[in-house]
């Protein structure tokens, strides 16, 4: 069955029903996405096809989780490649709304999700959690899947619409997916294409760091104070990297880590997540440590 | 059919799934209530049974609502008699969840809408809305309704409920419904109950008072200030009345209207809506005016 392209909510919505009546056990699967497509999303797209009988990517430049000096205008974009990538993932349904179409007028609800938001990218980027949570919002209320399937890269992220799902019993499961990788260990992202020559060779210090950080942590005597510290050290090495934040936390409580708590055989699962940038392109990473016997992810 | 009742999400879930699955052209209509159920929610039952072919009547005295020094702890409870009425008025499924069952842990996530909650209760009850907003959220979530009915005595709960709805793409269509009144016009509150004889037979000002507007909003050279004031003193009449406030708005979207401005032919639709205290007892009402050719409620 070939893809269908959908513009406006009504035409996605019908779609949807009309699937809904046909076959009401088929699970639906939404990959949310803001375009640009690259190997990260195309990987979700496979696990959601796995694992639903029906999927739907949405493409959309969300401007309410951009600053007003962030990157939203220059945010890359191509509608034509995303749809080939979709098409050849399978995809049943493609969402691409307009911005207008999504806001009609400017909203009067706002969805907040506290705690969770204090720390990395909510304190960096104030204001960008309130926009993924409206927009998720939004998206699971039009699409209404049984399943969203969204990247670690974006860590934080999935903490913040884990607990909005739990806490307003949205009838969603959120599933986790591994970060996907360039050979040399630089996470996948839409923003890379920013990179110049001799940032991109550098940026792979933010893999290559968390990567010693997974050994640094089982150290005997290691601290989080320490362990953050040489992260920090190692990222500063290289020269054009300017470092926005390295932080160990709790996951996905996203709580401090006292900076004395002894690391090896730390009860809870733990969180080294940096944002740091690279000329004017901001990239982010992390790595989670899961205590023997614990639970993965959120 | 008899009528179920369930008081966990995952039984209420459980049955709405499996009937969703059998049927799954049959409409769902949830009529959402904080119980001690009276003439006014059966008119609600009575009408959604009317429109959809699967009904779900919520009982759930929702805290996050209620101010510190509001009557969460005395609200009235009644789940027996709210369980023979439900039944009487054709529920299939009642809800009935616990305050622990609905907020297991304290939410982080908050779903607040603004402007629209700026006067009337939600300026003289802080906080009000953000608590309505989180649990019809909720409860949207776990029942998925195609259609929920309220009763416009709580027109500004309409006009907060619509616009989040809208904001949020909820796939819920919001059914207004007529205040259901007592033989004197007093409108049928679970809060009548707290008011002794003599409150209770002053209380009849409130509905008298909105009774006159309609005529006096007809007098030409009438204002918003002068229609207001003559609704105010209406009411002070009643020795026992205390105004908590008596205001003019635009509805839905609960703007001021000009002093001066005049009514009689005035474009949109207008709303005057009251809050009165009785001894401890405090108790709204509200009437709309719609212009010719204009359109009913939200």
């Amino acid at each position: 069955m070939r893809m269908i392209v959908c513009t406006t909510i009504n035409e996605a919505r019908a779609q949807l029903a009309k699937r809904r009546l046909d076959a009401p056990e088929v699970a639906i699967g939404l990959v949310p996405t803001m375009g640009y497509l690259h190997e990260g999303h195309a990987s979700l797209m496979r696990r959601a096809k796995e694992e639903c009988g029906y999927t739907v990517l949405s493409v959309f430049v969300n401007p309410l989780q951009f600053g007003p000096n962030e990157d939203f205008d220059r945010y890359p974009r191509s509608a034509e490649q995303d749809i080939a990538l979709a098409e050849a993932c399978g995809i049943d349904l493609l969402f691409m709304p307009t911005v207008s179409e999504m806001y009609p007028v400017k909203p009067l609800t706002s969805v907040i999700i506290d705690s969770v938001t204090d720390r990395l990218c909510g304190a960096s980027r104030p204001g960008h959690f309130d926009g993924v949570g409206i927009v998720v919002c939004k998206l699971f209320h039009i699409i209404e899947p049984h399943r969203a399937y969204f990247g670690m890269k974006d860590a934080q992220q999935i903490a913040v619409v884990k607990r909005m799902v739990d806490d307003l019993n949205m009838p969603v499961e959120i599933v986790p997916c591994d970060t996907v990788r360039e050979d040399d260990g630089l996470a996948k992202s839409s923003r890379n294409v920013y990179l110049n020559e001799q940032e991109r060779q550098q940026a792979v210090v933010l893999s290559k760091s968390l990567q010693a950080a997974e050994h640094w942590l089982r150290e005997p005597g290691m601290t989080a104070e320490r362990l953050a510290g040489m992260v920090r050290k190692t990222i500063e090495e290289a020269p054009l990297a300017v470092i926005d934040y390295v932080e160990l936390l709790t996951y996905p409580d996203l709580s401090p880590v006292e900076a004395q708590a002894l690391l090896p055989n730390y009860p809870d699962t733990l969180i080294i997540a940096l944002a740091v940038k690279f000329g004017g392109t901001r990239l982010i990473d992390n790595r989670l440590f899961i205590p023997l016997g614990g639970v993965q992810y959120v």
